[in-house]
């Protein structure tokens, strides 16, 4: 499946950057395909790796912040999920520019 | 933790009420602490039994359905969540009607 | 339209509830229909009208907050839609308890 | 503000590339910053601009599909937003690779 997901900490102040490296340094540790994005990290994987690494998230931020929120957005299909990187470029390759 | 999750099978239909009922349905018979609104389904307890009920709900909704969209909120904190319903008593007891 | 939507002030400390409320007050001021559950608030009425309420919510909370999260959800129809309540009503008939 | 949002038509097939295509053509064409990821895109620029696009591709793709589903995530800051690209180039600048 693929899964966009951020985390938000609460509480920790307005600037939330070094929380959100640590998340990210998290998903990058795991060896799945990620990709950054403004607002969140796609994730690739199967479903129990790829919650596993938002739970390890979690568990290692909350020995920093009080409060988190998260956002999980998933596009699961019941046979292998293509590549994430096709997406964008499916809509690329029709867009009129 | 406090989650909120919803499942919107794709492809299958703009009637998909059925596939809503199912998920509930699961949510309810894991024995988890839930509540229904119009737009998804509260759940609350640990992490990862909180999550086993949603990877369910996928599971299950992949045998009749291609491919499932879920959005998942949570608020996650260090200690012990507040009940549920803690959190709209609080803001109604403040509102002014 | 129905929408759910949840604002989380960032770095406004780790008790939130009285930004929540605030924007609750602007959700029932607005003479909308409306629902409040643990993670947000379900809203019903036209796009425009919706909009302009959650975009009055981020005004008045910017007073106070630097900085704000929002989660919309929207269930958007080409036709009317049904009452938020007949979405909980349907999947709660159909449950199997 | 910085949105992230995302339309899934519902009951419109399973390949709903079409359509997505459709909307980003419509943030294309409003001159908003924008950049597409697997889950979303994200825009830039002042809240009605941004909501006003929301709401075209809402109005457009109600043309083609009956029922829609979007999810929109926003970051609001009551000064300017530091651009998009700064976020994910700030993570990027942290991580040990």
């Amino acid at each position: 499946m693929i899964a966009e997901f951020s985390v938000t900490p609460i509480g920790s102040g307005v600037h939330v950057g070094g929380y959100v490296t640590k998340a990210v340094q998290i998903v990058h540790d795991s060896g799945l395909k990620y990709a950054l994005n403004p607002m969140g990290t796609v994730v690739e994987g199967p479903w129990e790796e790829v919650m596993a690494v938002i739970k390890r998230c979690n568990d290692e931020l909350l020995k920093d912040c009080e409060r988190l929120s998260f956002v999980i957005k998933v596009d699961s299909r019941r046979g292998p999920s293509p590549p994430m990187e096709d997406k964008v470029r499916s809509v690329n390759d029709r867009l009129e520019r």
